[in-house]
């Protein structure tokens, strides 16, 4: 099986969107952007090992490089409609490139986007990078930007889920359900897609939490120039986190795990009220911005030094 | 120097594309696209051992990774405008990054090509996937799709060049002038954008030769569902490469060198008439399309078998 013969098996389903007007296996993709809004750009690389334990299952690894990348759109507030796929493989394995097409269609289709063209590659490590386009109102699209001080901070779910049930993962432990439902927030995480449009016309910032909230925190901080309180009692914890992992822990997964892929925005208070929930996905309130810089932490109502910085390549 | 400080310091020169309304550094990148127009999107690949040698400057790996895409949207007949870039790396090399970051904005600069966003990551092997996005007039894409019988098939350029190129830099020819000339054509290829938007309104069909004449046109004569007769002798060979190659081994860098980033087209003879350029690219007519499927070659006004089949990943 060469390169253009998988390219025909695995990655060629047809789209229904009427928007595509070139798809696989051509130069290049063309498509018709709808008109008047804004189109959004991201991209995201998943490497074997680094980013997923080579182990996790081939279908997993597809699922997680698109969702990634949605959970990018869904903090730009942005309507996914296309993406690309540059997949380098070690060897063309029909049964692994099988579930990891299952996989990226599956995450894809949740959310209407289109798989439209891509390059296959061989090399030594597994290394999948996604790109998804979509379109947004004009002007509307949430940045890192906008926390002005007086916003309240919040987060959509849940987090540390993700950092325990991969450091689970890794430990080889038993898949209990607790554990089972940790994995599952690593293996396959949910892009909070729209909530994230719902957010268009709430948020004044945001951000995706990929590398853990807090060092996501401090990058929305630093773009908007402004600083921020974080309450640690009030960082939504799943029930199963609480039920596997010591308090400390917790917290430690919490503020630093990484791959929650949820989104952390402000907004002010009289914009985001009393609510509980966006889209159907439940919020919390876990602090506010202040004028200044950086982010202080309070715990039981006292000053609680922070150090860790969550996950940074080449560091 | 931690991945947002690498991407701070290298990947985010400042782009005076007004339609440019976020770039490099948030979630990711807000565009404002050209009313009425198509949009072309292409992504190719290049990995450290595979599509270039782990020693090539990397200068010449950063140039490259931006014209192989150029080629794609050439042969679309699109304008590029807008790029991002998905970079694994080994290791964070301050001097081999400010050499790759300059080549890389080298070539998109060429083409006034912005760089809105991105992903850098640490993995064994250095792997470097670019996209591009650009615009093309609503139903005027090129494809590999539209060639008809009776239709002349033509070349921009010269072929065979950067595999006798390639060939020499492995081999550690010493570099006199012409194997200077032919590794400058595997290392910083001229992408023919601007014979790609002439000929929207001239060609009936295009591809971008990346992987071997023979193989590509193969691709495009596929896709039309026609046949070609090709005229080895017409092949337009570079003086550079009939001076330091055999002819036989000429004409198989030709034939299944690749890495020409070329643009093969074919087009009705009453459109092309008697042009020998087309943008100020020299072009040449080394063949036609007939009914039926392959390629059948002649040499010599004989016949001619020819069985390579240009590059193929996992073959």
């Amino acid at each position: 099986m060469d390169e253009f013969e998988l390219i025909a098996r695995f990655f060629s389903r047809a789209s229904a969107d009427p928007d595509v007007r070139v798809g696989v296996g051509d130069d290049g993709a063309v498509l018709r952007p709808p008109a008047g809004l804004d189109l959004v750009t991201v991209v995201d690389t998943l490497v074997e090992g680094v980013h997923y334990p080579a182990d996790l299952p081939a279908a997993d690894v597809g699922y997680r490089a698109v969702a990634v990348n949605l959970s990018d759109m869904a903090a730009m507030g942005s309507r996914p409609r296309w993406m690309t796929l540059a997949l380098t493989l070690r060897e063309s394995d029909a049964g692994w490139l099988e579930d990891f097409a299952d996989g990226l269609y599956t995450s894809a289709n949740e959310c209407g986007v289109a798989l439209v063209g891509g390059d296959t590659t061989r090399g030594t490590q597994v290394v999948v990078s996604v790109q998804i386009t979509g379109s947004v109102e004009p002007g509307k699209a949430l940045t890192r930007a906008g926390a002005r001080p007086g916003d309240d901070i919040l987060v959509t779910g849940s987090v540390g889920d993700a950092g325990a049930g991969l450091a689970s993962f890794r430990q080889g432990a038993p898949r209990g359900d607790a554990v089972g439902y940790l994995l599952q927030r690593f293996a396959r995480p949910t892009a909070r897609v729209e909530a994230g449009r719902a957010l268009i016309d709430v948020a004044a910032s945001a951000i995706d939490l990929s590398d853990g909230l807090f060092t996501d925190l401090e990058k929305l901080v630093t773009a908007s120039g402004v600083g921020a309180e974080l309450d640690l009692d009030r960082l939504p914890l799943s029930p199963a986190l609480r039920a596997t992992a010591e308090p400390r822990m917790a917290l430690q997964y919490a503020l630093a795990g990484g791959d929650d892929y949820e989104i952390c925005f402000t907004a002010a208070p009289a914009v985001i009220g009393s609510a509980t929930e966006i889209a159907g996905v439940p919020i919390s309130r876990i602090g506010r911005i202040v004028e200044g810089t950086g982010i202080s932490c309070v715990k039981g109502g006292q000053p609680f030094v922070y150090h860790d910085k969550g996950y940074r390549h080449f560091n």
